[in-house]
């Protein structure tokens, strides 16, 4: 089984993945953001995007309950069902579902967060931010088995019920170890882990053992977030995790011919 | 196996729905609206909401791209959501789908619809708007076999994996047909069917046979829908169709125990 996690760019082409999956013969569970598609949108609802930079530099978002709205509306509800249509129009019978539905990401909400503001450090209690504990691999394995391929986002669900944001990548990590997934394929709008972040050529072709750690001290954003997930993936014992590009024809046989960076143990 | 259909109305109340689910022992798959949220939200996002009358009377949602993607954020994102973290919280393992998902809900798109305009007719040819044709009753068992409550909503796909907008109502009853369900109940924010719409206290205990097509010369909007899914229903051979009141505790026992309306044959 291959967990396939997609960055939620505008310039990802899923026409693109959907060809590529319709010929894959393996198992694929699909995880997807939705980032680009928040902004404008919260901005209109007038719910502005907000972030919270912890004490150590690590920046999240603000998932008040407002925010969660605009969240679940635009991650499990717009992108979702866009993302469904168009594997359903390739053949794919796609299934989209939230990590709340049937529990499939059930997790723990931090109590509070830590956020830096100038010289001062302020606790920060209403945001519905939390970590996926286990996954309904049961209902997965399932789905999978009789012929569907979820497409899995945010929100998660904790144990009395309440909608959590969670991040994509380590939610598809925790997948991984419990589905007991030999392979993660995460798609963005780069070639792969760049050694420059400003140059395309300068892609990374392979990340072994102790070397993900100083490409973590590096990097920062959205591919500190991958590095982290995938460290944690391989801290599971997930052999293979491929970073490649979501914007070009068959992206997904790409990266596993060996088009992109690989990322093993 | 009963279905279960609620409106989308702001006094429904949901954990009222959710407390009387947890002790019912038959198995039931919901469907809900969520026209209530709609119009604020539309609006907002620079879509405010439209309908077209067709030249018999009949209003619907004039669901252009942009509604499309309203609607998809409302009723599949942030209500189901809602609903299904609310279903959990009263200990049901409820799974939010919706009609596009596993191509639960596929059906036809209308080709263009027509439109009366003071004293013209016009044809509305870019509303996503269908009637769903048959309804994947295999997934649909294979959950409720598994513990899951599924908790259905628009929009549906074509063949062709376009999403299109579908009534509700309706869809409940194909639903219905194909699961072989006996039971239908309609909660929503009325005691049931109204001899006096503006009078609470006229309640119709029991509509048979021909009666039903009487009442349909009465109502109005969302009742005629109501009325006009339940025709279908019964001409699919439900059995028995229950209107009654989404506001009051216990509201699905009360129901079956004849506090609303009964529909039959």
């Amino acid at each position: 089984m291959i967990i396939l996690k997609v960055g939620g760019g505008k310039g990802i082409n899923w026409d693109y993945i959907a060809e590529d999956l319709a010929r894959v013969k393996e198992h694929v569970v699909v995880v997807h953001g939705a980032n680009a598609w928040m902004g404008e949108i919260a901005e209109k609802l007038g719910a502005p995007e907000r972030t919270i930079t912890s004490p150590s530099g690590h920046v999240s978002r603000y998932t008040d309950a407002r925010a969660m709205e605009v969240l679940t509306m635009v991650y499990s509800g717009l992108i979702n069902k866009k993302i469904v249509a168009c594997l359903q129009r390739h053949g794919i019978n796609a299934i989209g579902l939230s990590g709340a539905d049937g529990r499939i990401w059930l997790g723990k909400r931090k109590d509070h967060i830590l956020s830096q503001e100038g010289n001062k450090v302020k606790v920060v209690s209403d945001s519905a931010t939390g970590v996926v504990e286990s996954v309904n691999a049961a209902l997965l394995r399932q789905l999978v088995g009789a012929g569907y391929t979820p497409v899995l986002t945010v929100p998660a669900i904790t144990h009395s019920g309440e909608l959590i944001n969670v991040d994509n990548d380590r939610a598809a990590a925790v997948m991984a170890k419990d589905l007991k997934a030999e392979t993660i394929v995460m798609l963005f709008e780069a070639p792969g882990l760049l050694a420059d972040l400003a140059d395309e050529g300068s892609l990374v072709h392979e990340v072994a053992g102790m070397q993900l750690d100083a490409y973590l001290e590096k990097v920062q954003g959205r591919m500190k977030k991958k590095l982290l997930g995938a460290r944690e993936a391989l801290s599971f014992g997930v052999e293979k995790i491929y970073f490649g590009d979501g914007r070009l024809p068959q992206p997904l046989s790409s990266v596993l011919a060996g088009n992109g960076t690989l990322l093993k143990p």
